[in-house]
């Protein structure tokens, strides 16, 4: 019985370890790395800055910035100087599964996007893809820094309806102009999934 | 001892596949969509935009337009044409139980919307519950697309304070005019509680 | 054998409770109260609001308020009347480990904040801290209702990057004029980490 009882002790030393090492996890919730998304999303969405002159396929409009408003005909067509430090934009674009903006959209990245730094260019990103596809109906919301001068950068997904309900992650984003027009490419990992 | 060794490895099996199947639910969180939500709040806001003429009711106002001013007052006192896209609205509601505005308030929704679509209507939401009733102290951040042609929709709730510490969900919200003005119904479900 | 039996009885009814217990957790998230955050953080912004006469030094700037435009120069330089309410600010402002804007900064709190509040002054956050420095490298966002008028008062944290992969938390925020400027700290507590 001496060899039945050392693994007896062996056994209920491991089970109390893996207990409160499960307990605590959940209770304070200091979680590992994860090395695997639970899911994955590769997107590509098309903006078109209104200019004055395009109307018809602009996707986007400014609608604040630091000066009020001129004296001619007060409509937005222009970026402001010094980093575009303080224009806020507006927009809904087709999202679409490559570069092409004349694919199939599967659906709208809409929200805003502001200009927030006085010595280079970046944003803050305010958005929602809402998705309308044969693979994924939903939406995800999309917030935080995006540092745009950097070739790629991470911006916090921080929750989703739908298909993605309750979901977060980890969106990796690049810049591209393409046929004239900026392609921004959203990679996105999730790690909590329901 | 044939038959406790057995039973020994059985048991080692079970308790090697609990340990990987919870420790590796913990570090990738592929959680399952939960039955039950831990908790529920059903709440009305009242939207009054501002006019100019109705300063004294109003609880919201246009901060931003793509068209940048007028020549003459410069007040912001209608949304622009065209599914109002890039109109932005602060605003400052009543929170109350049931759709009468005139019901003792709860709280206020505190935040703003803009209108972020170009052919249908719809909104972005960033904004706050500042609850302070018998039942309930804290706040509760909302944030992400509510497409308010559709007769419900669900925003994602990301974050609370007080009695909602760090507190997720969902919200669906319905749309309503009762007694000349915007009743919102705000029906959340919180998944993640503490 | 009867002693090992009942031994391993109790074993399996703890293990099967162990099971039950942590995958339950996993499944409907009703988590408990966490005493201890796994990670905190004591950082200030300095914010110097552009009046006019102070663009080499200024941090923020208005970009939106009630009134559309001023029949002038048509720069905003001052807040609104009544609790600001509509006013939106974008800012760049320098972090630092303490209350002195001249220490090294360790990053930048870039993002608005809006003042929506009708009687009081209160403001939605919505910002990042973006750091560079020895000890943290990476983003955290900030989104939620801030009531300014109370001495403390919580912000949601609802998503990280880099060394704040997928973080959440709360942070304490405090108002103080130091040096003739608004000096906030910021004192997060993590309560999921990875």
């Amino acid at each position: 019985m001496k060899k039945t009882q050392s693994s007896h002790s062996f056994l209920l030393l491991f089970i109390t370890t893996t207990f409160f090492f499960t307990s605590s996890m959940a209770a304070s919730s200091p979680k590992k790395t994860p090395l695997t998304p639970c899911k994955k999303l590769d997107l590509y969405f098309h903006d078109i800055l209104y200019d004055g002159h395009n109307a018809a396929n602009a996707t986007s409009v400014i609608v604040a910035s630091p000066v009020a408003g001129s004296s001619s005909s007060g409509t937005r067509t222009s970026l402001s100087p010094n980093f575009h430090f303080g224009d806020m934009i507006i927009f809904d674009d087709p999202v679409t599964l490559d570069k092409n903006i004349r694919s199939k959209p599967v659906g709208r990245a809409q929200g805003s996007y502001i200009f927030d730094a006085k010595s280079t260019y970046s944003v803050w990103l305010g958005f929602a893809f809402v998705l309308n596809s044969t693979d994924y109906k939903g939406s995800i919301t999309f917030a935080g820094a995006e540092p745009v001068t950097l070739k790629t950068r991470d911006v916090p997904v921080v929750g989703g309806t739908g298909d993605f309900f309750m979901h977060r992650g980890i969106a990796t984003t690049t810049d591209e102009v393409v046929d004239g027009h900026l392609c921004v490419g959203v990679h996105v990992k999730f790690y909590e999934c329901y």
